[in-house]
Formats: C-alpha cells, structure tokens, sequence
C-alpha cells in the first residue's frame, strides 16, 4: 500500500507549489504572441538537432534559427545543408562560430542544446548567466537526486546546485506552469516521455498497483542512438536484427522514477533496438490495485489529456502502432485490459525524433514564449 | 505458493510416465539410423512448408520429399520451384495429387502437415489410420485441454479424442523420449518454443515466482504471419512500423499454460510485429521466489541443456540477438539479474522458421526415426 | 540525325500553341487567390488518395476535401481514419456516398481522382459535364496517341476523344500555361515524372544523341504498386530482395515518348522494385550529341529550371538520393560527365506518392486555380 | 567493328595458352581428393572473411581454419565468435598471431586474404615465397595493366612484377584451367564477377555491338562497402534510400574491361547501394550486333555453362531477383530482348559475399587442389 500512495505523493510533490494541479493552469501568466523569436541552435548535425532547425525554419513565430558551433563541432560543414542536402533550396544554413556576444547581438531569445549532457552541463549555465533562457535536449539536467545523476557520470559541481534544483523538466502535459516560467528546460528523454505519459494518469487515478512492479518493455529506432558511426549501428548488423540493451541499466530510469514518484524496485525497464530508423513503442504491464472497467480505464487516459493538443488516447478499442505517431508530434497511448480485469497493458508509442526530443523542444519553447502549444508543430 | 508448486508439479507431470526425467532418456529404443527415410509435405507452398522442403531435399537420411497437394492447394504451381525460384537447379520440386494409396506405394514413412490447423484436424487422422506416422506443424493437436483449444475454434469431434489425448508435444528438450515413439506428433509454436526453453529450467528450479506473474513480451518477423497477402502484412505498412498484437488473446498461451503448468493468470503473453522477414526474440520478465546468484541461474540453464544440442546459453555475460539465431535451428537463451537481485530478465532467440517450425519438425523427425538429432540441421 | 531533331520538334510540338515557351508563361491569366476552394477526392483509401487528403487539409486556400465513395469503394470504412490512424485527432475525414448533385450543392470546385484508370476513364467525363474541373491521378488521360494508350487495355470509345484531345498533361515545369486553364488534368506518372523532367532540358539543347538510344534505368519504392495485397508486395517477398520487372513493357513509357518526342526505338525503359516504402531514382545514360563541357550541362538544367520551385539542380557536385527528396514535392536532378566528355550519366529522385502523384496534383490544383505553385507543398 | 573483335580476341587472349576453349578443360590434371587440406585465413572479421570462415568450417574437405592476425588485426577480438556469436556452440574460433613458421608448423596448404588490398599487396608475395599457394580477395592482383592497377593507388613495386603478370583472375567460369595450377589467385570483385558472367557468353558469340556501348547498372547489398563503421553505412541514413556513387570511377571497371576485352570507351558502369545487407543485381543493357532471336540468346547462355554448376541461367521466362541467389553460390542469370529485336537487357544476379567473394573463393580453392567444385557450398 504504501508504496502505491507513495506514487501519488511523489506524483502531487513534482507538480505541487503555485500550480494546484497538473496540467494546463489558466492562473498563469501567458506573455503575449511573440512573433519573432530569436533561437539558437548548438548540435544541429545530430539527428534532434537537424529535426529542431526543420521546425525552427518554418515555426510561424520564430526566425531561422542561428546554428552555432564551436571548434571542429560542425562536423567541418560550412552550412547544414551539405550534411542534411535535404535542406537544399531552402536558402542556406550556416553555420555561426559560438560567441555570446554575437549571440547576444544578433537577439537570441532561446539557445537549444541538441549536444551530449558534458557539453550541455558545461555550457548552459553560462548560458543562463548571459540571460537566455536555455532549452536542452540531453540528460544533463533532467535530474533532481543526485544518485540518479550518477548514472552519466558528471563530477557534481556544487555551483551547480541552484541549476540542478531549479531546471524544470520539460513534459508539458505535467508541468505547463512551470514550463512557462522556466529558466533552464531539461527537455525529456525520449523512452521516459513514452512511459511517463502512459502511466501517470493511472497512477495518478490510484489504479496501479505500483509495489507488485510495473514493467516497461520499450523498442527504439535506431535514431535514437545518435548519429555517430559505430558497429552497433551499421546497417548490415541492424537489418533484419532485433535486441535487447541495458537490460535494469537505462539512463532513462531515474526520470521515470523521479516524475512517477516511485521507488527504483517497482519498475523493471529495458530497451530494445528496432531495426527502423525512427519510433518508440513502450508495452507497459501492470497489476490493477482495485477492480477497474475499460470505460474507467479509458476515462481517466482521456480526462488527464483533455485539452492537451499532443496526445492521442486510442483507448482499449486499437492499440497505436509506431507509424501511426511518426513524423507527428503525438504521443499515442492505448491499453487492454485482461480478462480477468486484473491486469492490463498499456501501449504508447511516439516520435522519438519529435515528442521524444525535437517537437517537444519546441512545444516547450511555445509554452515557454506564451505561444500556442501547437503552433509550428503541425 | 500453490501456484508454484502447482508449476513444478504441472512440469513433472507433462513428462512423467516411463521416462523418468526431461530430456534425454537413455532408456528409451533407439531404432536403426534409417538411410532411406521417405517424407512427405502437405503445404509446400507456404513459409515453413518451403523451409521444411529444402531441409529434407539436403537430409542425408532422408530421399526427396515427395510434395502432395489437394485441388487448387498449391497455389497452381506445377512445381514448387515456380514458387521458390531459389530452387531452381536442384532437379525440380514437382506436386503430386492427393492418394494416400500412392505415397504407400511411394514407400513414405512420414506425413508433415505444413497446413492450416482445419486442414490437419481434417487428415492428419486419416494419415495416422493409414499407418502413416504424421509430423504436424499446425496447432491442431497441441493442446490438451478442451478449453485451450477453444480457441481454434475446432469442432470438438469425439472421434478425435484419443488423438488428442496421444498426440505427443514435439519439444525435444522436454519430450525426447515422447517423441521417439510418437505416431502424432504436434509440433510446438513458435512463440511457445522461445518462452518455453525460456522458463523452464528455472520454473523446473523452483526459482520464479509464478503466482506472482510472468510477463513475456514477445517481437516476431513478418512470415510468423504466414504468406497469404494481407493489408497487415503488405511491404508499405510493415517496413518502418511496430505494433503490438493479440493482447491477452493469442492461442501459443495455451500450449506455453500447459507445457510450464502454470495458471493462466500467472502469464501476461503479447506478441509484436516486427518489420524483419523472420525471427523471434522473447523477453520475459520473472520475479525470483528466493535468492538467488547469477551463477546459480545461469547454471540452472546450462545444467538443464547440457546435451541439448539445439539450445545455446548466452548466460548473464551477453544477450543474444535476433541475428545470432537466424538460418540456425538454435533457440539462445540469455538472462540479466536484476542488482536487488530480486527480480531477472531472461531474453531468448530463435529463427521461426526453424527451430520454430521446420527445423524442429526435423529435429522431431530424427528423434522419432532414431536419428541423429543434429541430422539434417547443420 | 533526324531522330534527335525530331525529339526537339517533337518537344516544342507538344509545348506550342498559344504559350510561347515551355515553362512559366506571365502572359497567361492569373486568377485571383481562392481562399476557399472546395476539392472532393474519389480513391481516397489508396496510398496516393492518402497523400492527398493530407495535402488538402492542410491547404492554405483549399477547405477540408470531401471523401466520396461508390458501393464498396472506401474498402468498408466510414472515416478515413480507420484506415490511416495517422489522421487521428484532426476531426475526422467520413465518406459521402457518391453524387453528383450532392457534390454541385457543397460547392465543390475540383474533383480528384486517386483511382484505377478504368474507373477515371469512366468518371472523369461525368465530372467534365457537370462543370467540375477534373484533376485524375491515373493513366486513363495521360496518352494522346492511341497505339500508345492501347497499354491500358481501353475499350476507346468515340466519345472521349475530345477529352482524350483536350486532356492537359499536368507536369507543371513543361506546361504551366495549359494547365492553367485545363478542364480535365492528366497528373504524370511517377516514373515519366523522374525521366522527363532530368532529361527535358538537355534535349532541348540539343545535348543528347537520341538517335543512339538513352537508357533509363529506374528504381521504386513499393508503394508505387499500389495498397492491394499480393504476394509481390508481401513484407517477406520484398525485404531484402531487389528486382526489374515489366522490361521493354511498363506502361509509363509512353508519356515518356510522347513528351519528349522520341521515338520508341530510342528509349530502354527498365523499372525495378526497391524495398522501401516510396521513392523514386532514375538512372539515365545518354551519348552526347556534340562536345560540351560539364558547366554547360549544368547550366542548361539551372536555366530550364530558373523559377520552378519544385526542381532542385544538384549538378556535378553532388548526386541526388532518394532521402533528400522523400516527403518533400521535389524533383532532384544531378549528373555525371564521363572523362571523355562523349557521354553522360542524370540522376533524378523524387518521392513517388508526392511529385510523383499527390503533390503534383495538388501543384497543378494551385496552378488551375491561380494559387501560389508552393501554396500547401512546404 | 574493331572494339567488336577486340572484344572477341581478348576473351580468347585471356583464355589461350594450353587450355583450348573456356570452361572445364578435361586434359587438366585432378590432383587425387584431399581430404585434409588446411586452410588459414587473414582479415575473418571482415563480412567476407566471417562468410570464408563459415564455408570453411564446414567444408567435407578442409579442416577448420587457422585465423590469423597482426597486431589488433582482429578488432581485440581474442576469438571470431565474439565478434560474430552466430558462431557460438561450435568449439571456438581463435586467433593466432601471425608467423609464417607456425603457418608451415601447422601444415597450412593455402591462405586467404580477405584483407584491404595494401595488406594484401604486401603479405601475398611473402606467402607465395613461403611456399603457399594463395587466394587473394582484395583488388590487389586483379588487374594486368598498370593503368587499371593505378585506381588503387598502389605504389609499383618492380619486385611485384612477375607476380603480377603469374596471378590468376579466379572467375571458375572462365579460367578453370589456369586456375587449378595457380599459386597466385586474384578472386574476382563481386561487381565485376555479375557483369563479366552476364555478357561473356553473347560478347564471345559474336551478338554484341560492344562499340556502341553498353550500360551495366549495377546494385549491391551494403556489406559490399565493408564493416568499418561511417557515417555512409549508418543504418539510419541506409534504411529507406537508395543512391549512386562513383559513376564513371568505380575499381570494378578495370576488371570487367581486362576480362571481356573491350575498351574503356565502351562500358558506362553505375554502382549503386541498395538498402539490403547483401546481394548484387546488375542490369545490362546492349545493343545488338545482328538479328538474333530470343532462342539463339538463351542458348548461347545455356551453351556457355553447360557442366558449370555455380551459374543458373534463367532465360526470357523469368528475370532473376536478388533474392533466389542470397546464402547459394550460385549467379543467376536471364535476359529480355526489346520486341523490335535490336537490344537486349540481361540481369544478373548474385551474393555479393558468396559467389561475389568468400563462395568464389572456396569455388577457386575446390578446383586449385582438385576437389569437386561444389564442395562445401551447398
């Protein structure tokens, strides 16, 4: 039992403070439309960053976004479209070598890091103290205890500590008020959205019995191991290959753990790679704490996204596919439950190029500017 | 408790009878190596009918598979090898018509059923009363228990009913001595072999919590689907996507209950769709009923197996992929123990095609006629 | 000698009449900007039917399109989105039972036809006498010489010959100016997209010795075979295999032929089936008619396409591939000039479902309706 | 006319010498079965080196390989099996640090190199010194003429001469004569191997119009680039594209234009990468030297590889596909001839790492020492 309340506490204490509920809270301060956002963009060879520019050049509020990079970190490309010739015709991205005053010249409003969490810890609080406010993308700053952090090795730097504490974790179907204040935005993983979304209106509703153990049994495209060339991610061995990684070792776990306020016990995480280049599907399995209909199950996926623009409740009539979510913004969320009706699977499927990192960027970005949560997105 | 004893209880008493324990039984009659064993295959024309021809046309105790078919069953072709052009050069695959009176003239000592489960509830009966021994690769004659075939919605006919009842479950790991005198023999599916091997051992240990509940999280290739067209299996809807299916409903539960002797409410069984041609990778997550060491558990598979050819035990040192067990009859089997040590992962490959179907239908093959088990396979 | 001057001949017969030039003509009419176009698309189930209901709901100057379906025609479905899930969350897209009258009092403007060819050969003259403006994705209009169209398997009936006549071939790039006024719009083939957009220009120029013969070697993505199941778009069949098929036979060579103004001896058309979802490349050998330095070819591309925003010159630089045109509406087109200047080698892509179908259609749409060329394409 | 008989005179050139025609020659010596030949193989961690050691493995008459490396020649790997765990249960694969005298120690009769062509280029001669006889499947001893060799940069030592001049070109079907005595065998290159196959038949019978040129369009599968990790074989950039690269530059040309006997001028060779692990599929197209009909075509093919058990000719019936020859030996070979009679497109087909490399290899070393030229390939 109390590892079950102990979700929920832990579920009210993330959102808690001036917000009284999750979700949308018509009590903050929306700034006005803001039609010409400045952003900047470090990473934007990598496989978030080049989807990041693509939304940033045609967000109807934001002008085209300044790539910016530092020594040998553009991967030698003079402009983005000779690494992405997608973006030919287009007018050209170049690249801006890093400088804050330039930055600071040229208007930036917002800097994006689609970087590794080393480069993001080392330069966003810079960032901060320049006066942007700062979106990033990696793991660097998801994080509030410390043993979590552990897990991608940061030496804990104790100026940090404010930063570490007040960084807002970007889902915005949790935390739309804070987002809209935020300073530094720790944008989510992508596995951690897929699960987080899936279960916390369950969860929040009392329906999971979180003690017994909930399991998440998670598949990614290949995107998501970034765009450095290794053997695991050639062709010849992806193809016609499946597999599991990280088996009770994902980075992942300690966001889902931290916003689903559960105990590191209760959920068994591993991930797998789909020989696809792109998309997130989590089978989700948990044990029901009470006796619970589909329509309730339903309902309570369905009333904890009312009026959220970017989730898709399928419900327990069809489960979501990965393509049904690609090159959209969505996050997908279907269930079944069993027979018996003490069990029941949930299925969530997203982008993880887009809700998983890109999109939700951006959807954070719009939250953060008082724009229209969908807007550029669509 | 009284599930998991009933778990270990439901095992031993699958194998029981004159075979003392599973696996191997010395005891068992080995007939004499059989040089001109002459097969025969209905259902040619699909995936593991294919599989299983080109098996048996490289067997070196086995003559060319005489291929039978009913009016219109193959698909019109004349020879399989208009079908599988990758046969041309090997002297031609003719179909010859149904009689039962020819392929005895024909000298054939085994009838493969590579057909729909309504086809091989159909004749498979007739080939036993004409002396035939049968090698059914349908799931017409796997389940014990009426309930379980439900499913199939079979017509439960009485006559049927010893068959039913004698009809041995063509695991050889489990089954061998079963086997070797089998006259019906029910070949496993393909999802139940990879969870099966699976478990077994450390259910058969007393290491897992049953009644807690077992989820096995199950991704298969496209031709697990069979190759009749179809909307869900055409190329632009397959490649790129993922999907989960069947949930709480797919009929390997009843042979995967029956086999492990486990409730259904201690199995949470879904099966996905993966965008490769063929293979299986099972990941199954158990909470462990006392402690336990790493050692210990990878012992208790590798003990189980010793002997086994067919079966490779990756351990906890590295998981086995897809890929490792494709164009192979292995089924690979792997585990990561959790760090509380409470809980463990066993993930487990195997080509469906193969140790799936055809391959084990030949494994069966050699234990029934006093093979070697490896015959044919290599 | 005659064979390449009657190529051009051949080309500027196709273009003249009262536009002067290929390509834009400012001479012609501009309608005002519609803001509220009415479409109503038939076919809407298939892949390109698909493409083109996106397009359409997200068109700047068009109103969400009317799905309209004859018995049995929408495959069983009452909404779109039951057979693209995709479309979720955008209010849904039902099917109209087919009328004509019920078409004139929504106010429908244009008519699409994502349908078989014998279905628009049988439609698309109704749709012409109720005063709708027909837009028709099939091959049913594309042909102006009989023997040519006699491919289809036609039954010619008399009465269409004025609209075999009138019928306007919709490839924007060559005839902009009768598109804009044309009553019934033959939207071009995939693959004749791809070849006669790389090769348009140069034999304008009087590059190419077409006498020699010009090989077009293409490649396409499966959905170019359209979304009824068969054996030869099963998921098994296709992945990981390659293949030519319809060689010296593919329908589309005619338009080809006809828009260029070559004679069939002087075209060696070989389509193939690659396994992936949607793309085109086409890989075109011609003997060259006259010394000429690479500049000068690339220039003759740049200039025929200067202000055509749907051509992307790539030049000698840099090839095209197929990812940098998917989901874009671009045609890419790039070339190599062998080192001893006498031969060379065009490669052109594009995504087949969008300039190869949907997106042309829908370029053509703004072209006939004075809209923007790029309006609801970026 | 004279590139037509200078094709003809150099395939004979080619061939001339004591062996009287192409193909099987029966005046050759067979040495007796060897029943214990033992082989050892440098670069097995390659694709084709991993396919080498496979085949060899189970090769009737060869005993297990001897792999073996330089320093951090085998990626770290202590055995193949870690690299490649499909190898697991099957007694290990260990490498051993080179030393020619442990080599003679063991009684190696014949190395492999499935190594870069500098390696190759500077460990082949020493081998031969050694008193080995060797088969090469690198680039390094394909070419007769400097001006072909110089594609790889080699720098010309003139030690390498009478090497150069003494090494073989291991098409089986071409050369099986020279072949069986060679020390020096050049494996052929995989593109080269589905050209060369493909038109020598009808280039030798006279059909050809070799001066007008002919077009090879050739495809591969991507282990044909390697398995060294880029950018260019990440799967994300392989999965849904298709492209062409070095067009008018490729190092297979030198080959085909040596073996058939024509001039440089006279062959356009376009490789492209297909999104498939493996296989080769070459789409030829030619120009006829005089009427010919579609019987005469398939008989000169047939004629040709006649008693040739590793080519499969298809005929007109029905073209090859990639797929009938993956995991076989086996080049497979049909036609069309255009129904005005005056061209023709062969396509050809084949593994690109068995008949393209490690297959062709074993083909080579069947006939050096006089074993059944399908020994260990079926």
């Amino acid at each position: 039992m109390e590892g079950r309340q102990g979700g929920k506490a832990g579920l009210q204490a993330r959102v808690g403070g001036s917000c009284e509920k999750w979700g949308f809270s018509p009590g903050c301060l929306n700034k006005e439309m803001n039609a010409s956002l400045k952003p900047a963009v470090f990473g934007a060879t990598g496989y978030s960053g080049f989807e990041l520019v693509r939304l940033l050049a045609r967000h109807p509020a934001a002008s085209k976004p300044i790539l910016v990079r530092r020594d040998g970190e553009s991967g030698g490309y003079v402009d983005l479209s000779e690494a992405y010739p997608q973006l030919a015709g287009n007018g050209g991205f170049p690249f801006q070598n890093f400088s804050w005053q330039q930055m600071k010249n040229a208007g930036v409003d917002v800097v994006f890091f689609a970087t590794p969490h080393e480069f993001s810890r080392e330069l966003a609080p810079e960032a901060i103290a320049q006066g942007f406010r700062v979106i990033d993308l990696s793991g660097a700053w998801r994080l509030k205890q410390t043993e979590n952090r552990a897990v991608y090795g940061f030496a804990e730097n104790p100026e940090d500590a404010p930063l570490d504490s007040s960084a807002v974790y970007g889902l915005p179907e949790l935390h739309s008020c804070e987002i809209k204040s935020a300073k530094l935005l720790a944008n989510p993983g992508c596995y951690a959205t897929s699960i987080i979304l899936a279960l916390a209106p369950w969860i929040r509703a009392g329906f999971v019995d979180v003690e017994h153990g909930i399991v998440c049994d998670s598949k990614s495209g290949v995107s998501g191991a970034g765009k450095t060339p290794s053997t695991k991610t050639h062709f010849v061995e992806i193809d016609g290959d499946f597999s599991a990684y990280s088996v009770f070792g994902h980075r992942h776990s300690g966001e889902v753990l931290e916003q689903l306020g559960i105990g590191g016990g209760s959920l068994q995480f591993t991930p797998h790679l789909l020989p696809i280049p792109r998309g997130i599907l989590s089978t989700i399995y948990v044990k029901l704490a009470k006796p619970v209909t589909s329509e309730e199950l339903e309902q309570a996926l369905v009333g904890f996204y009312a009026g959220k623009p970017w989730v898709r409740v399928f419900g327990a009539a069809r489960l979501p596919q990965i393509k049904f979510s690609l090159n959209t913004n969505y996050c997908d969320i279907g269930f079944s439950l069993s027979p018996d009706g003490k069990r029941a699977v949930l299925v969530s499927c997203l982008d993880n190029l887009l809700k998983g990192a890109a999109g939700q960027a951006v959807q954070n970005m719009n939250l953060m500017f008082g724009l229209d949560e969908k807007a550029g997105l669509q």
